[in-house]
């Protein structure tokens, strides 16, 4: 529930004074102030802030509200803030946390701290947290709450509503209490809002959803989100595999997902973890790039390789060298478009067995229809350029080739990709760029030697 | 509220039952089909099929659920869609539709139709049309329903209760009922399950949360995607600037502004729009593409008249055109991680006044270190690959400057653009590539002329 509009001036207002108060040791001043920030505020702001401020200010914070606030914080940051707590500190953060997020926690400690923690905790945490840390990281089962409000069929709602007066507050984001039997099989579901509207002497049978079937805890947190994204739930009841009720899943943690899976395709393409942390060290940042900086330094070795194929031509005509980088650059940004596309398309489910091949044949022409105008266009703009309409129709053809290989290749690699259960979006743009740099300059080389040199 | 569980699998099965039934004309059997599937589970059929099946499946569902499957499609295709149907059929799927996505489908029809579609409406679905109408695209007002129920401070619970069980079923998403004063001003919310746990003898005021305030109805979409995901709102009210309650924004609407958001990132990068629909017809789609290769062709020509200006070097070393590509490759994908971080940063709203320098400084410190590192290691590729020692150390330079320049650039390209309020996503990546590409081969061809003529 909005308590209090916040937007992203304002928060850049505050990050000012916070850093201002910072700058003038008003120390105290600043404890003051992130007292009365709610935790996601916090959060933010450490998100926001360099490393220097970070480290002052998580001293600052309440250790009451640490808890709350990793909750909050991506999981880059979240890592390397709990990395410095004190197993005990870990212990009474643990204390508040929900679930899920307990066990994402305790998932990236080191072993004798994890232990330590353990111990330190209450045999009731100590029980949710072994539960939790049953389920495999980016199942519907990791990202479940256990706090779920339950029901008999077979009770009339007035007796419903007493009991909920005398059990109090409802959890977080309740819309629908969950009916399920003696075995705690899940047999449907009663929205909140109908209790409100429902006639009391109902029984709970009456008005309950009958046909809600529970996610089950095994399925991957994606396709659950597709699955709120898809039906516009608010909650959903998490099954095991009797359907017997085992939690439930609150939008909340959904539109995480929902966020992490489309940063994870966007950072992807581009080489990098979505985890990544913005105001992270340099020399941590600069190690994390390396390896996808290597894979490229390998790819630009093996498409000079083409060129040096071609020493020969490129001795004699100076022009073939310097024109040879537009036909591969035409052909990568044609090809990141369709894969851009296709990696989507995977992302949301939409592309399956009976699409598939559709698709490439639809990108293929694309890709041939591209070539067929951009290799006219680039004809007739080096014809003018360099006056010569021979080398005018190398390049023009060298394009029909790569650009319609470009089609084929954004479309046919991340689904190639996917079968071989390798990440299209991470690995998707690199091996494409490959192949239309090696293809690019193959085609225009080719072609120049041979018409060139013979 | 879960009706049915339907994963990807069963999804990729009934498009595939679909596919058979309307390739053998059972058209019976398949209006049967549609007909027995929720709205949104049609509408992913219709964006997971190519374009002859979904003319055929669109023929063949029923005119009744019309709004609601359009409610559901991505934008490309509802435009497309909407286009076709009669203006009587639009207004009847209009008078099922949400305020907020009736006014998007108005949006987008040309004059003429706009006109007669809202003389077959009733005067009250008018009356809802043209206050929606009255809100800017992406903002808070567009995204907006009207359907708020109220509650006055002084009233006590159990008249509430008993006025709710009298009202009948709330609005979809409702978990707080709103309270005004008589000028429609709002005073806060109670939520509703707080009605059902708090003593019936309270009053309206005793249990509303009083701090709530509103979001302004001109605040950006995505502004207000942040605060929902900053403070796990399941819905949140919209005021004007009299503190005027108009409406309110549910987080079914903000799950489908933060995938367009993401989605605007990634396929923004690639040079594509975010509204393109993956099964689209190939010459509308090769059209849309063309404006981006059009602007690569001339980012490729200005990099090949770089290169033209070193055509003496070029002329008599070819081993320098073999491996002149390298630099720019290596310097692309290294900028490329940086712009990639920094727009998510800023859709994010992390980044602002406060840190956008450190952040400048912190990626050109990434940029130089790479810069050390990669110079090093191409260095002794190509001395080890060429056995020349002089050019290992010509491409290690190059590499050294361009990497540091790729750095600034990725970090302060985007920040520069958002400035002049252009779209850092889309803009970013082609301006970015070509610095790269021209300071790397100005670099690369420059120290060669200056060391290898002189």
């Amino acid at each position: 529930m909005p308590v209090e509009v916040l937007d992203n001036e304002l928060t850049d207002q505050r990050l000012n004074q916070l850093t201002q108060a910072l700058g003038s040791g008003m120390f105290v001043h600043v404890r003051n102030m992130l007292h009365d920030m709610a935790a996601s505020d916090v959060a933010f702001i450490l998100e926001s802030s360099p490393p220097r401020t970070r480290q002052v200010l998580w001293q600052l914070i309440d250790q009451d509200h640490t808890g709350e606030i990793l909750d909050e914080l991506g999981e880059e940051l979240k890592d390397n803030l709990i990395k410095q707590m004190s197993p005990e500190r870990v212990a009474k953060a643990a204390a508040r946390m929900d679930t899920d997020d307990l066990a994402y926690i305790l998932r990236s400690l080191p072993d004798s701290v994890f232990n330590q923690v353990l111990q330190s905790m209450t045999s009731q945490d100590r029980t949710r947290v072994e539960q939790a840390l049953s389920y495999p990281d980016d199942t519907a089962g990791s990202i479940m709450n256990t706090d779920t409000v339950t029901l008999r069929p077979d009770v009339n709602i007035d007796v419903i509503l007493r009991y909920l007066r005398i059990r109090g507050k409802l959890p977080e984001a309740t819309d629908t209490l969950y009916v399920v039997d003696k075995h705690d099989s899940l047999l449907g579901g009663v929205r909140i809002s109908d209790l409100l509207t429902c006639d009391p002497n109902a029984s709970v049978r009456d008005i309950m959803a009958s046909k809600l079937e529970g996610i089950p805890v095994g399925m991957s947190d994606s396709e659950v989100a597709q699955l709120f994204e898809r039906h516009d739930w608010v909650s959903a009841p998490v099954i095991g595999d009797d359907n017997r009720l085992l939690g439930r899943i609150t939008i909340d943690d959904v539109v995480d997902v929902i966020r992490e899976d489309a940063e994870h395709s966007m950072m992807g393409m581009a080489g990098m973890d979505d985890d990544a942390d913005t105001f992270g060290p340099v020399i941590k940042s600069t190690l994390q790039r390396s390896l996808w900086l290597t894979i490229n330094l390998f790819a630009a070795l093996l498409a000079a390789s083409v060129s040096n194929m071609f020493e020969g031509t490129l001795e004699q005509f100076a022009t073939i060298a310097i024109l040879m980088t537009i036909v591969p650059s035409m052909g990568g940004v044609a090809g990141n478009q369709t894969l851009a596309l296709v990696i989507r398309g995977i992302a949301l489910g939409q592309i399956g067995q009976s699409n598939s091949r559709w698709l490439i044949g639809k990108e293929l022409a694309i890709g041939f229809l591209n070539g067929v105008l951009w290799s006219v266009l680039v004809f007739l703009a080096i014809w003018f350029w360099k006056g010569d309409i021979a080398l005018g129709g190398l390049i023009g053809g060298a394009m029909l080739i790569n650009m319609t290989v470009a089609g084929f290749a954004g479309a046919s690699i991340p689904l190639l990709l996917k079968k071989m259960n390798i990440d299209p979006a991470l690995a998707g743009g690199m091996v494409l760029t490959t192949v239309t740099d090696v293809i690019g300059l193959f085609a225009f080389l080719g072609l120049a030697t041979f018409f060139l040199l013979n």
